[in-house]
């Protein structure tokens, strides 16, 4: 079992009510790995500058990520800085500099093209859809976006979306993609753009998935100290995939466990600066989140 | 098994993007004697003016509603007048007309002071408290409030908190009142000033309460048709209220079930205007939905 992930790997600036932080290591792909690992083998599929730390390069690899597709090119890394305030729920961007993303054409192996799994993290539609026509027969393809791309490139976003099976949204992106305020109606009209699943993420308030054989609602695990919750919704996709490429299967009881181990994964996750907490995660710290969430805290 | 609730009756104009009606009967009691009563018997502590429609005290009357505690008084009648828009989660309020409700004091009977279970729903901090004073030996007492109070009249509304085993109070209110943006060190600040339960309504995200033993989290039943969510906090407070006043008991399990048939009953509230539909509804029609939320919606 393998998963292939398309996204960024950055250095992030970071500041929040506890902290700030420099340059760390950061990116939709180094999150989503750091969840999916525990799950499946993990292939990244990003660029950096020559600009990157090898250290960085060195700690994923050491995650027993495979980085083969990891392009190292002429040029700087993209680096996104940003600050949280008050309920730390939403991000205001300070700055970000593409760097060498603006050129990105991923490039992956023969090997790599017959990988079943894959997930399109945050990128460029247009790159997306680009690794989506590369992969060989690819079963279960996730796609996750932001409101830059809704903005910029919605036609193209659009075209990808309808050759992808889920599609991971926040709350805000949903509504400003479809127009609709009703989270519900929302899901079902993304999922009328092509995704038979759509999979929503509403912050501190979890997360609702919908197709057309059940709808799926999940709080978020209770946390009392959010530190940093830049990445959560990568962790979070990246536990959900994960286990989705663990089991293969794609059924009710599947899904359902996929959402509850993102959800779980995802509260580590604002524990710490990147991926501070993360990057020492295990499947028994999640199991035993897990057994407490089930039993005391949900119906 | 009684539950007297005090609260207000009331004359609402309500504008939706479904439609406007006008003079409707309204009011927190009114709303949360209709889920309310399908648990237990209701008696309402309210004051209305001599304008007061019959017809409207006939049909509390005919809901099986104990109303020899509502006043009927010379002046006019508590009217609000408020419009939802976009994702009906907020309430704007265009007009708020006190009349008799700005000299009310409430007066009960002998026998009513002897109920065990109260409910004050959200009038005056002072006027609440005047009634907690009146009961004999009050077993279970539950609070709600509003921003008004809490900007108006935060001693006084402090001063009654003291009083009550349960506040419930909607995301905003636990914020502005305590000062926390995190939603659970918001409950254990409420707590701290006195009730030993918190129970904090997120309209369609769910509730959340908690108390020092455990906490419990129930997203909102999903509903694509939100019609007027006036009085939906309510209803859900007089289906919680109602069933433990049923089962005289307050253990986690009593607390979970309430929590969820009040959850339940919220969700037929915003289905229409007014009392439109909780006017109709019945225990077997909560019993329906709960049993599909539970088995295809939540873990």
């Amino acid at each position: 079992m393998s998963i292939i992930v398309l996204g960024t790997v950055a250095l992030d600036t970071v500041k929040t009510p506890f902290g700030r932080h420099e340059n760390i290591l950061g990116g939709s792909a180094s999150h989503f790995s750091m969840s999916a690992r525990l799950f499946t083998h993990v292939d990244i599929v990003a660029v950096v500058g020559k600009d990157f730390p090898k250290k960085h390069i060195d700690f994923l690899r050491d995650k027993g990520i495979n980085l083969d597709s990891l392009a190292v090119v002429d040029g700087d890394t993209f680096r996104w800085e940003g600050k949280y305030e008050g309920d730390l729920n939403t991000a205001h961007t300070l700055h970000t500099h593409l760097g060498v993303l603006a050129t990105f054409r991923p490039k992956i192996s023969p090997e790599q093209k017959r990988i079943k799994h894959v997930f399109l993290a945050n990128v460029d539609p247009d790159i997306q859809r680009h690794l989506v026509d590369s992969m060989c027969s690819p079963q279960l393809i996730g796609m996750d976006s932001m409101n830059f791309w809704i903005n910029t490139k919605r036609k193209s976003l659009l075209r990808t979306l309808r050759k992808v099976h889920i599609f991971v949204a926040n709350d805000q992106e949903a509504r400003s993609l479809t127009g609709e305020n009703n989270l519900i109606k929302a899901a079902r009209h993304l999922s009328s753009f092509g995704p038979k699943m759509v999979l929503i993420k509403k912050g501190e308030h979890g997360s609702l998935f919908l197709c057309d054989k059940f709808i799926f609602i999940l709080p978020a695990y209770p946390m009392e100290k959010v530190v940093d919750p830049t990445g959560a919704g990568d962790t979070f996709a990246g536990g959900f995939m994960g286990y989705l490429s663990r089991v293969r299967k794609v059924n009710e009881q599947a899904i359902r466990k996929a959402i509850t181990y993102g959800t779980i994964a995802a509260s580590f996750n604002v524990e710490g600066f990147g991926l501070e907490r993360t990057s020492r995660l295990t499947l028994r710290d999640i199991e035993k989140r897990l057994g407490f969430f089930k039993k005391h805290i949900l119906l």
